[in-house]
């Protein structure tokens, strides 16, 4: 059986780029297969959401909370100096919260990431080891 | 008298790039003034923050409630096909967040607003008319 449109469905280019690091409550966590930044995203399981403004207030008070829950981990997990959060969309439509760790002197500082240069990535069985300590450090 | 260390000022590199569009109960409200971008900046009314997770809680669903309220106003004023929201943070510390209107064809479309380019500042008196626009659309 088809699964009714309203089903939500993982954007396919989100799902090249990434390992899948867990669900929290309201969205997928992602690890953008980039050993140049600690780059996670989250993506709330809705379907049809483009802009903020698509999420009722309920779910946006949600994903402020877990952006802040990936961040906090991420940061602890890289050391990064600085978290970068940004959604932007301009390419891939489903709505998606980026959240990058980054520091003095990384490959893009202290330009954004989105745009700069082509993504390095990680080594073998070295991106789905990274999503697993970030799971565990999300307690999922 | 001076005012307590833990008083809120605007970051002055803010003050200078922008104008005052208003304040939200939690935000002050700012136009960049760079006519290639509708582009809005919300800067949480509190002391020290630097890290989206500074903010407790109650600060965190407030803030992600006035960002949607911007970038509603500003999609609706400009026209704009998305909305791009950031809080980066590394050359200026202070939280802040940018919301963008963003268009096909704009000055950096597809990639981010971030580091694209000189800003080119509104002709004289343009900068405050839409300033002004953006506090009337606020209700403010």
């Amino acid at each position: 059986m088809m699964a009714p449109m309203t089903a939500f469905a993982l954007n396919e280019q989100l799902a090249n780029d990434c390992s899948v690091v867990g669900d929290l409550p309201l969205c997928r966590v992602l690890l953008i297969n980039d050993c140049r930044f600690p780059w996670a995203i989250l993506v709330p399981r809705r379907a049809g959401l483009v802009e903020l403004t698509d999420l009722p207030p309920a779910d946006r008070a949600r994903l402020i909370e877990e952006t802040a829950e990936v961040a906090a981990a991420l940061k602890k997990l890289s050391g990064a100096e600085k978290m970068n959060i940004g959604a932007l969309g301009n390419v891939v439509r489903q709505f998606h919260v980026h959240v990058v760790g980054r520091s003095e002197g990384d490959d893009a500082w202290p330009g954004p990431v989105w745009g700069a240069g082509a993504r390095v990535p990680y080594a073998e069985g070295a991106a789905d080891a990274c999503a697993r300590e970030l799971r565990r450090a999300l307690g999922l």
